[in-house]
């Protein structure tokens, strides 16, 4: 079997899910989306215990992780390069916010060998642009890769030339959060800037990462509050996920960044 | 065929969705809950013209009244008293936030005869407490009744006494907005006050009808910003939504209001 894509439900490979399933009708569950390279899904462990965290943060019972390593050995003997996406959901459950007495979480594999081909035409400078619409702050929610996406949705509907390949999204308070698929940092006056994610903003395992990896390599490295200005007056900004890994940001807008001072030591550490 | 509940997905009964849809995967759509009695959905026009309003917020094709109608068409004689849900997702999309070129939107309708047992049991004067979930600010989803609605979930999860019938949500900036699956009006200084939805909040189906019937009654009516101070201090305080009509708020904490004011005739005017 040679397969672009494939979706185990609950273990199960199908195309299809209950209609009265919580994720579809609230959006109640969370998800992760990683890398596969050789055969392999990257940062496995780290993955799965921050799903299990972002689980928890919404009194959602995560799967065990041998139910998700039965569910990859399922797939591995068709895993190639592409993208693995976790989810989890409340499961099914009659009409109402409420939540059942004692919800059966579902959980869904979803492998896409097709993905692949687009990642290495990512370019590592990429060109970025400012979105116009302003994420909500709720600290419930903030940090968790929830199923509740609509913003990420319209701030990526703004733009559809090829060209610019992320957008640059600022909370209602004008404080500059993320990309609309990426973690932000930029370095300024010899330190590793990211935003602090305590209001809106998913946390990414790939920033987790590049936060403590940085750290152990003595860098001075800080979750802070940011304004536009000072991405625009940083010496270099860079975006990260754990699909395409580390970018260096080339253009923001009219702002252009002639060449790396930082990015390529980072990603590097990244994929040491 | 006398049945309990039922789903149409785009026109065929099915208990299962396509596993790319957007509406699961982030939450990418909208619906609306309405009354079925005597075989028929109640305020049927209004309840598409504001479905077709909130696909337009988010840049969704409405489906055709036509479509609905032949669904319902398709459901009538098996309809009696119960709970209408209709659906409209972006439909199935390839990996990533970025909607399709031309999404082919999917719509379900979902029949529940189960709910009209339940709603004769909830009394017409209501017990509420204040949630302590704070909604967030985003004016670009306000009003929509969108599939995100993890905050209800959460709010809705805060209490499980079947002696607490709804749940007050306030907002970040601690104005009061609704409730968990419901619209809020208060009566003072012979007023009807609605608390203004362009930050947060679903503007219901029910809330407009009652705005529209009591201002030609006669009464001033106004969208107002409301404290949980002007709640306490208002002379009489009701819920709305399109399922249980309008519901008298008899306690809210520790506060008691023994006798109705205007919630019988504003509750008749709806009825009418």
């Amino acid at each position: 079997m040679n397969v672009q894509s494939v979706v185990l439900v609950d273990g199960v490979i199908s195309a299809f899910l209950p209609v009265d399933d919580r994720g579809l009708m609230y959006g109640d569950g969370v998800f992760r989306t990683l890398r596969i390279t050789d055969g392999k899904p990257r940062w496995w462990d780290e993955q799965l215990a921050k799903l299990a965290e972002d689980c928890a943060r919404i009194g959602l019972l995560a799967p065990d992780v041998s139910q998700w390593q039965a569910d990859l050995d399922q797939l591995s003997s068709n895993l190639k390069d592409g993208v693995l996406k976790l989810v989890v959901t409340r499961g099914s459950g009659p009409r109402g916010y409420l939540p059942p007495d004692s919800p059966l979480p579902r959980r869904l594999m979803r492998y896409d060998a097709s993905a692949a081909h687009i990642i290495p035409l990512t370019p590592v400078e990429i060109t970025v642009r400012i979105c116009s619409l302003r994420l909500a702050q709720q600290p419930r929610l903030a940090g968790i890769k929830h199923l509740n996406r609509l913003e990420n949705v319209l701030a990526r509907a703004e733009w559809t030339s090829p060209a610019i390949h992320e957008g640059l999204l600022l909370d209602q308070s004008e404080r500059v959060i993320s990309g609309v698929m990426s973690n932000l940092f930029i370095w300024s006056q010899n330190r590793l800037l990211t935003p602090r994610l305590d209001e809106c903003g998913i946390a990414g395992v790939t920033r987790a990462r590049l936060m403590r990896l940085a750290n152990a390599q003595g860098l001075e490295v800080e979750e802070v509050t940011l304004s536009l200005q000072d991405v625009f007056d940083a010496e270099e900004v860079m975006l990260t996920n754990s699909v395409m890994g580390l970018r260096r940001v080339a253009r923001l807008e009219t702002k252009f960044w002639p060449e790396p001072v930082i990015s390529r030591s980072l990603a590097a550490l990244l994929d040491a």
